[in-house]
């Protein structure tokens, strides 16, 4: 794990994960971390470059920003462990999202909004690899990350849990500003370019639109969809912040 | 020019740049295409798969879809041309955004949610290239793209011409959903990872920002960022679509 804002939220959230902390260049630059460090009781190594680079196997283009922390690996939660969404508030479920640059995009916006938990699918799905934990730029420790073999049985699993399932989908009624979101709420994301299958659509209580699109341009981005929806979530579920 | 989407949008936004129309394997899969292409007389040929190939010099990877159009360029404004902004409502200027995929994204957003334009800077920001293009799905077609080279002087330009201008930034005091944006409204997004540069920021009459975050999570991706402004003021002032 490499860069200060992934190292950050590594010492934040699990920072008994951390093995090792190693710096390379001025520590003056790595001030606040070094602190955060030093109040969970973990040394900080610091490396002349040509070691830190040996140490991380950093080629030129890699953005070390001359920090990395040697973690143990991420937990991934699966189909046994969907009890734990108990006390769970926000859950996204993708549906078959496959680019790694899409899902660490999704996973920052998830840790930026407060979401609980993110549902990905075991097969014909980005993989969570380091490369996604750092395009995610520490987005990935603040959600619970679940991989699970079948969309539709989960989606049941969560409404006998009353969760309310809501469908993005440019077929829906309602748009996100229109719909008032439960205390317990799954947000449902399709595949880039194709949406809902339609038997993840059937299993949704409700389907919810973005508002806008014309024609040639009807809809969004997968991760830049998924972030209107989890914003209008956060937003019309909490105006305390505003 | 390749790939259903793009070459819709280009028949539907200038007809007259088409110079050839090329599509490979089944005519009734592109059936749309080709009553949007007849109705503006422009002619469909068909070829092999191998001569389409070799036409569009694509290899493997690239997802033609089986369609190309050979087009003049896009028209790329610049600074003498910011009077033709008079008419505008929605005005996008981008302040060094670089990354070439997070550019597409965002104009793919500024067309689905009806902006005007797009100001780029000339330096130290991404290209207009034919990737962008592809990776934008049509988005480039719908929006006037600007390239300028100082941007605070443009500001001005667009103040004068009674654009109110907001800078997205977490600094803001009020949120996006707690602003007024009038009828000429330019919306100005900072750099990947820096935000707003002090002196774009004195010259923007407000600034605003998303609610949300969190230690180590404090910003979202410049794309995504960007299309929940554009998303904002696409709802928030023409609430009749919902």
């Amino acid at each position: 794990m490499f860069g200060k804002h992934p190292v950050e939220a590594v010492l934040l959230k699990r920072p008994k994960a951390v093995r090792r902390l190693v710096i390379a260049g001025r520590e003056s630059y790595y001030e606040a971390i070094i602190r955060d460090a030093r109040e969970r009781n973990i040394a900080v190594e610091t490396l002349p470059w040509e070691d830190f680079l040996a140490l991380g196997q950093f080629d030129e283009s890699e953005k070390h920003q001359g920090i990395l922390a040697l973690t143990t690996p991420l937990v991934i939660f699966d189909d046994h462990d969907l009890e734990r969404l108990g006390e769970a508030s926000c859950v996204l479920a993708l549906d078959q999202v496959s680019n790694p640059q899409n899902l660490a995009a999704i996973l920052r916006s998830a840790s930026f909004f407060h979401a609980d938990a993110v549902i990905l699918m075991k097969h014909r799905a980005a993989e969570m690899t380091a490369e996604v934990q750092r395009l995610a730029v520490g987005g990935a420790e603040f959600v619970d990350i679940y991989r699970i073999t079948n969309l539709a049985n989960t989606i049941d699993e969560l409404k006998s849990m009353d969760f309310r399932v809501f469908g993005l989908d440019e077929r829906g009624e309602r748009t996100l500003a229109q719909t008032e979101f439960p205390k317990k709420t799954v947000l449902v994301i399709g595949a880039e370019g194709e949406g809902l299958r339609q038997k993840t659509r059937d299993r949704c209580d409700e389907l919810v639109r973005i508002p806008g699109g014309r024609k040639a341009v009807e809809s969004l981005n997968a991760s830049v969809a998924t972030t209107i929806g989890l914003y209008e979530i956060f937003r019309l579920r909490d105006r305390a912040p505003e």
